[in-house]
């Protein structure tokens, strides 16, 4: 199943046949000090920094996150918007916790970003969909409702399948659903990633959909995480993660290196051109 | 599965529902000078020094491995495995080219051990498998016949179905074969290691059979070797390997992050035990 979204000047396909497309973390203000005072006091030049630093990093689609206090999200969501697009044409991948301030950026977003992110609750399903629907975005399904996040994989696979079915009453195809298994900490639960590696695998074999995650937090707690992240990575990507949204400048290498483990990147040429990048810059 | 196989002083259990088992390769003088030449003279120091060496590092069985120019291979097998018996009491991987070599090491082991390897080949088949039946032993089936190593995964996958079925009409139950999928570098064909992952798949989901693998060979002739056959161990062991033949010294840390992955080490125990031991050494 291909997912096709755009930003001003290109767009990008998400497929399991085709390389890992790396969503770049880095424009989300929690636990980023610098970040927050800057997006508080309105300044768009750390978010334009990190889009340019990102894409430069192999990011092929950035998600912009400006929730933090002290920051009207409904004002601030559609100017860091057009600020990255300013810096560079890919497609965004939108944060919100007011879906105001989802629509405010959507109304002027040129192309089709993808929305992130709705739930399995009523709740999140009736204000995201219809919003999704209307202005063609994809969107990302998190695998988790009224109940929490389940405990079960084949629940969080079902919680999946009942997204992209309301997905579908709102117009929405199967193949603009993105889906997220979600990775808890290996510090609270040892089964909490075997269970996600099961809900990605079953997401991939009986929906086929293109899937994010957030692998980091699968270590927190932990130390070497850098580790643990890497090779839950390899796990996750080897069983049907496509799209994960990670930290293009710390991870980019791996991602290449899983490509070309499953692959997906004949004669080794983009893992090559990458290595040599990094060795001309020392 | 399980296959039990010991040493005079411990028995090691081998299933997927285990922590991984890792056989310890350092003992084999192919591009090793120094082994080499220590096995050319019989001075058994060196392999005394690794055996415990990879023991403190995690090495659950021992490979044994001197074949070289110079070496009587029939003299020396059984030598070097009682070098390595009056050190570390575990289990053994006994590698030949001379089958009377592996005969005379077989005829004197106290336990149970690894015969390492036979392939598909009739000529492999038929001077193996009747020693192995004979003493008792375990034996490593490699996925390739007389028409080399097979470029499809499902050609791998009855290989070992073959050397199951062979094994059998010699009383080697089917737990006591650990199959290898073999990798080839991926600098010589970029779908070499999604095949070698999909035959391991195979392997354990149509035949359920532990699996050993010998990973760095992926990365040959490639840089950043270490990241490719890092992540190629991640994507390896999530699709069944459940003893890989590796250095424990470099990559003990990253078998141990999959097995914390893969829910099979309760509350981080092993992770945290190992990681406190490296810290302690500083």
């Amino acid at each position: 199943m291909n997912t096709v979204v755009s930003g001003p000047g290109k767009t990008v396909t998400i497929s399991l046949d085709k390389p890992t497309v790396i969503i770049g973390e880095r424009i989300n203000p929690s636990g980023k000090k610098k970040l927050a005072a800057a997006l508080s006091q309105g300044d768009l030049e750390l978010v334009r920094h990190e889009a340019e630093a990102q894409v430069k990093a192999g990011a092929e689609i950035i998600d912009v996150n400006v929730v933090t206090p002290g920051v009207n999200e409904v004002n601030m969501l559609p100017r860091a918007m057009e600020a990255i697009l300013e810096t560079v044409d890919i497609p965004l991948c939108l944060d919100f916790n007011d879906p105001k301030a989802l629509e405010a950026a959507l109304e002027k977003y040129p192309g089709k970003p993808i929305i992130n992110s709705v739930t399995g609750e009523e709740k999140s399903l009736n204000m995201v969909l219809p919003l999704a629907g209307k202005y063609g975005a994809a969107v990302v399904g998190l695998t988790m409702d009224e109940g929490g996040i389940p405990k079960e994989a084949e629940t969080r696979a079902s919680i999946a399948a009942k997204i992209v079915q309301r997905a579908g009453e709102h117009g929405i195809p199967a193949e603009d659903v993105i889906i997220d298994c979600l990775a808890l900490t290996l510090g609270a639960d040892s089964n909490s990633a075997v269970i996600t590696l099961k809900a990605i695998n079953l997401v991939r074999t009986e929906l086929g959909l293109n899937q994010t995650l957030g692998a980091s937090n699968v270590s927190f707690g932990l130390p070497e995480r850098g580790l643990i992240n890497q090779m839950f990575l390899a796990a996750a990507i080897s069983a049907g993660v496509t799209c994960p949204t990670l930290d293009p400048i710390k991870t980019r290498q791996a991602v290449l290196a899983m490509d070309l483990i499953l692959g997906r990147d004949r004669f080794a040429q983009k893992f090559l051109k990458d290595f040599r990048a990094r060795q001309a810059e020392g």
